[in-house]
């Protein structure tokens, strides 16, 4: 008996680790990260669990066993996009409106002596991981939660990006300049406004590196419509009628999330086909048509969507580096014995970039939105300025090339193996 | 007297090069061989003058000369996408039609000795230059007339594709392989369908380029919408209802020229706003709609547009190279006297991949589509064949990255210096 407590008591806690929301081309180099330094510990991590689809996997005790893998499909983690282990849109309710839903977790966690949580994510998720860091007090049951921050947004707190859109924003860039020299090219008989659609249904992040793509060595005519400036029609043609003018072309990039005086999504413009029908259309169709009724010019549209959050093909080295560098510190600082915390970049230079890792309480960043600064959106609203050009630039320096076979990149898919119920009995979720 | 005659006579004819059409991501990559070879052949062919925006810079006199620009930044054209002496969309009619053209483009070509005439387009700009290759007979000016190929639309008849298609192939090879990434990971509760539109309007060669972003190392559900095929809804949604049952999700790559039974494009669905104002939407939308009304699925779609033809970033490396190698054998086979042809790219075999360079009669290019042949499309309409496969994949092989300075590719934009007018009067267009 003595000998068998013992055994227990000395077997290192196994890991649990989650993808949750939006994916990116990044957040699986953050898996890496988290596996491959549990790995070199494994005198006090055991082994490191993956949720199937997010932290439905645990509640359902849908576990993946990352030992199963070998460590070069682990390393290919680093350079392939998406969530390797399936993600999810859940949010776990507060205790007291969902007391099940923590004490299936807790069983979960029990049963396959799970000591660590690893939640990687954007505010809803930190949320989540804040409320699983509470279980030690509230239910009575050790662990260590903390969360790994992850979204194409940026809008997270504390930390000075967030890995994922270092990326994004380095596609949205290289593809507008990509862009605006096609329809330069064009521009004399033929196509003048090139409109693109992004990302970023709250803040204007994204929006904004679309900006990067006129600088110093080569200057374009770009207007941004931000979401947090209210969509002026007139002001809105007049600016894309001065950099037609000057340059005989122009490139837009808007937000998804842009409004309208009415306080309603522009892209919400109540669409119906020729039967009555209603339809969905994106914002980047809505600004074209206004372009064609307000100034006559010929346009092109597109609408980059999921493409721009999953173009692991160019993304950011400093964000490759970041995401998993970003794991990598969530393990290292659980074994220091830290909770309810979320490791963060902190900017110590522009130029040259020089950045470390910290850590942020989980409090303080649950339900927390970073906003675009005031100042770095030009007066005119359709800009960006210098302060948010120094902000963005180190984000998307570096390419980090994934390898090619076939023309294609070799993206790996895990075997994602099954950890072996214990549990009786179903969890509907 | 005498030597004034000797000298005029022995000087070389300058060369007149022009982009025409859409522009892709390797067309400079063209303009870069025709130039660089040029240069080689200072004896044989004086300078090359550019057309500003096209075959409209000969008819105003509006040419750029190349010789001012450094040998840098002509080899930088290789690596920049789009049109650096800009393109047009303009088609000389028939000498009967309108005689005036051809008598101007006739004196600015002798105003500048020019007796090489190097055209850089697709179908349109071949009839083009073949017009031009009978000014000889026609109207007794001596001119040798090459076309040199390019299109994304891979349409041109006699060479084996065209270069412009395989970066566009690889850009969406790629981001649908991406994008299947996310659409997989969000699956289990969010999006199950990602509907992608591509260019193509009348043949299907950029969407069967979706289908190869599933091979053998990575099966991904893809579902192809080839304007070749009359859209069936029942059919379709049955196809797309497979895909996700067997795999959960499902990815949709559908061509802009997409047909429904009345023979009307399924874009064209008459939307209007609330205001009954008539709205022009793309086809992935519509799409969209249709999987979400027959199927009650979540779904994100995507519009790439221009980013496909521009993306340089990820061109393909047989595609740059057969694009450089176009624009030399057409200065080549200029020097050997020839007219009225085309260098095209004839396959040798497909593996190991092997090509070299041919020519065609522009008699038998002009006005002439090729379309995909039946035994590319899979029998239920959705898929790739392992014929069309084997066709598409050298097509996209090789990377062929540009430089980056700060996170951005560093595209060059040449000086594009005037050569000074020496006819007096304006000619409209």
């Amino acid at each position: 008996m003595a000998a068998k407590k013992k055994t227990a008591k000395s077997a290192p806690k196994n890991a649990f680790y989650a993808q949750s929301g939006g994916v990116t081309a990044v957040i699986n180099a953050s898996a890496c990260g988290v596996i491959e330094t549990a790995r070199k510990h494994k005198n006090k991590i055991g082994k490191v669990y993956a949720g199937r689809n997010g932290i439905i996997g645990a509640l359902t005790e849908d576990l993946i066993d990352t030992s199963k893998e070998s460590a070069a499909a682990i390393r290919a983690l680093r350079h392939t996009p998406a969530g390797a282990f399936g993600s999810c849109r859940y949010k776990l309710k507060s205790l007291e409106e969902n007391r099940r839903e923590y004490e299936r977790l807790i069983e979960v966690f029990e049963a396959h002596n799970i000591g660590y949580f690893f939640y990687n994510g954007g505010g809803d998720s930190a949320d989540t991981c804040y409320k699983v860091s509470q279980l030690s007090k509230a239910m009575g049951y050790p662990i260590q939660a903390i969360h790994v921050p992850k979204t194409v947004d940026n809008d997270l707190p504390i930390t000075d990006n967030c890995p994922g859109f270092g990326s994004v924003a380095k596609y949205i860039a290289v593809s507008v300049r990509e862009a605006s020299f096609d329809v330069a090219s064009m521009a004399k008989t033929s196509t003048k406004v090139f409109v693109l659609e992004v990302m970023g249904r709250h803040a204007g992040w994204i929006a904004a590196a679309g900006g990067l793509a006129s600088d110093d060595d080569i200057d374009l005519p770009i207007v941004i419509l931000f979401p947090e400036v209210t969509f002026d029609r007139d002001k809105f043609l007049k600016a894309v009628e001065n950099k037609v003018r000057k340059y005989g072309y122009c490139s837009v990039v808007v937000s998804e999330g842009v409004k309208g005086p009415d306080g309603k999504f522009l892209s919400d413009q109540g669409l119906r086909d020729a039967f009555g029908h209603a339809q969905l259309g994106g914002v980047a169709p809505v600004v074209a048509n206004i372009i064609k009724d307000g100034l006559g010019l010929k346009y092109h549209w597109g609408v980059a969507d999921y493409l721009q959050r999953a173009a692991r093909h160019i993304a950011s080295k400093t964000d490759v580096d970041q995401a998993y560098a970003m794991g990598r510190a969530a393990v290292q600082f659980a074994l220091k014995g830290e909770n309810a915390i979320m490791p963060t970049i902190v900017r110590k230079s522009n130029n040259p970039y020089k950045w470390e890792v910290g850590k942020a309480p989980l409090s303080k960043v649950a339900n927390v939105e970073k906003m675009m600064p005031a100042n770095f959106i030009t007066r005119d609203g359709f800009g960006i300025t210098k302060a948010c050009r120094n902000y963005l630039l180190p984000l998307i320096k570096g390419e980090d090339y994934p390898p090619y076979r076939n023309g294609l990149p070799r993206y790996v898919r895990l075997k994602n193996v099954a950890v072996p119920r214990k549990l009786k009995g179903k969890f509907e979720i």
